[in-house]
C-alpha cells in the first residue's frame, strides 16, 4: 500500500525493509533478546589471534586535525563489518576531530594512551596542514611506532602512507600514497612509490588516494577473514562503482586538470 | 634525503608535499595571509541562487542514531571540495551521531532548528533500525518536507529513499535504494525501483547502496558546478576504482552471497 504523509510503518512491513534475515535480528533486538549470532561469529569469522576473549580483529584508526574523511571512513565502513571486528577511532585526545575542510568533525573514542595493542592500525591522509602537522608531532610518530610492533597489519590511506614514512616504517619499502605526495615521499624517505591501488609490503599495506581505502579494505577484509565474507561486504556495500566519469588515474590526466585538481584541494583545505 | 627517525620536516620539503599549488596556499595560511582564491570562487564555480553573499552551494547532510558511515561521508568527502561550498552535518539535536555499527560517531553541526534553506539536502540511509527510527520520527520526517521546498537538489543514498518515501516525496516517483530494500519501497511508499546507480526524478536524486554515494555526488558536483570541476575532484580523491573482487552487483550474486551479506548487515548492525 502507499503511505503518502504518514511515514509509520507496520512490524510486517519492517521486517522486509533490510531483508528478513536482518529484520529478524533487529526485531529481537527491539524485543530486547540477543540477535541471532551476535555472540559467536560466524563460521567465516576468525578470532583475532593474541586477543583472547574478543570476537574478531581489533582495528584502530587514527585521528589527527585535518585528516580526510573517507580516507578513515572508507576502510571503517568495510572494515566494521567483519564479524565481531571493533572499529575504533582514536585521536591524541578522545573527542572530536576535524577534517582537512573544516566541514567534519569525527570523535575519537579513545586517547593513544589508551591503546598499545591492535590487530589493525590504518593511518588516513590529510590535507597539507594536516599531514605536516602529523609528520611533526614525535608523540604521533612514537605511539604509531609503538603498535606497529604488534600489528598484523600496518597500513595507511592518501598521504597517511608519508606518517608511516616519517615514522621511519617505510624507509627503502615500496608503498604509495596520493598522486600528488608521490615525489614527496620518495625524496624526503627513500620510498619507492609504486603507482597502485594497494600496494603491500610485508605486513604494511598503504593505500593510494583517498578512495583507494575502500578497494584496500576490502583485501585487509579477505585477509582477515576471508575471500567469501569480502565479498558479501562488497555486497552490503553495493560496491559495483559506475562513476560518472573517467578522471580518477592521474597517470591519465592532463596537467590542466591537475592544476586544477591541486588548487580545489587547496582551497577546500585551507578555508 | 631519507629521513628515518625524525619526521621533521624542511619548509621546502613541505612546498612538494601535495603539490606546489597546495603547498603555496598552505603557507599563506600558515602565515597568517589569506590563501589565493579563498575568498572568489574559481571561474568553474557557480554561487547558489537565493543565496546571495555565500560563495557556493550551501549542503546539508542529514544525520541520525544509526545512519550508515559512507552514506553520510562518501558524498561529503566529494561536495566539501565544490568551490565555496558548505558541507554541514545536521542532527535532530547538535552533537555526536553513531553509526548502525555503534563503532563511529561523527559530529551534527547544527540541529534542524536551525536550518531550513539548503541548496542541497542529503538523507543518508541506515541500518535497519536507525532508518525505521527516522521513519516513524515525524519531526525528521516534517523538516525534510519542508527543506525540500526549496531546495535545488533533494537527494539521498541507500536506504535514505526510504526516509524520502516516508516523508511523502516519493510516491509514484522512479527511485533507486538498497538492493535489500527495493521490495519494500515498492510495497510500501508505491514507489518504482530502478536498479541503477543512481535515479534522477525531477528535482530528487536518490543513489544506491551505501557506496554508490560517491559516484551520485560526482554527478551532483557537474550540476552544482561544471563537469570539468567534478572531474577535478575525482582525481582528487584519486577514484579509479579497482575493486579486488566483482561481488557489488546484488543482480549477479547468489541467494548464499546475498544471505551471507544480510547475516554481516544484522549482526554489524546489532552489537
Amino acid at each position: 500500500m502507499t503511505n503518502r504523509n504518514n511515514g509509520a510503518t507496520r512490524l510486517t512491513d519492517r521486517r522486509t525493509l533490510l531483508g528478513a534475515t536482518a529484520a529478524t535480528a533487529a526485531v529481537s533486538v527491539l524485543a530486547g533478546a540477543a540477535p541471532a549470532g551476535a555472540d559467536a561469529p560466524l563460521p567465516a569469522a576468525e578470532p583475532a589471534p593474541g586477543l583472547p576473549g574478543e570476537r574478531g580483529p581489533r582495528i584502530g584508526v587514527l585521528l589527527y586535525e585535518g585528516f580526510t574523511l573517507l580516507d578513515a571512513t572508507g576502510p571503517a565502513e568495510v572494515l566494521s563489518r567483519l564479524p565481531g571486528a571493533t572499529v575504533t577511532l582514536l585521536g591524541e585526545r578522545a573527542g572530536p576531530v576535524r577534517t582537512d575542510t573544516r566541514d567534519v568533525a569525527v570523535l575519537a573514542d579513545a586517547s593513544l594512551d589508551e591503546v598499545d595493542r591492535l590487530d589493525v592500525l590504518l593511518v588516513p591522509g590529510g590535507g597539507l596542514e594536516g599531514t605536516v602537522g602529523a609528520i611533526e608531532n614525535p608523540r604521533l610518530r612514537q605511539w604509531i611506532r609503538r603498535v606497529h610492533r604488534h600489528t598484523r597489519w600496518t597500513t595507511s590511506v592518501c598521504t597517511g602512507s608519508v606518517i608511516l614514512a616519517a615514522a621511519g616504517l617505510l624507509t627503502g619499502r615500496r608503498a604509495t600514497t596520493h598522486w600528488a605526495s608521490a615525489e614527496y615521499i620518495e625524496a624526503t624517505y627513500g620510498v619507492t612509490y609504486v603507482p597502485e591501488r594497494h600496494v603491500r609490503s610485508g605486513k604494511i599495506l598503504t593505500g593510494a588516494g583517498v578512495s583507494a581505502g575502500i578497494d584496500m579494505a576490502l583485501l585487509l577484509a579477505s585477509e582477515l577473514a576471508d575471500e567469501r565474507t569480502a565479498r558479501a561486504i562488497q555486497l552490503i556495500i553495493e560496491y559495483d562503482p559506475a562513476p560518472p566519469f573517467d578522471s580518477g588515474d592521474a597517470s591519465e590526466a592532463d596537467q590542466e586538470l591537475k592544476d586544477l585538481a591541486l588548487r580545489l584541494l587547496s582551497e577546500s583545505t585551507a578555508r
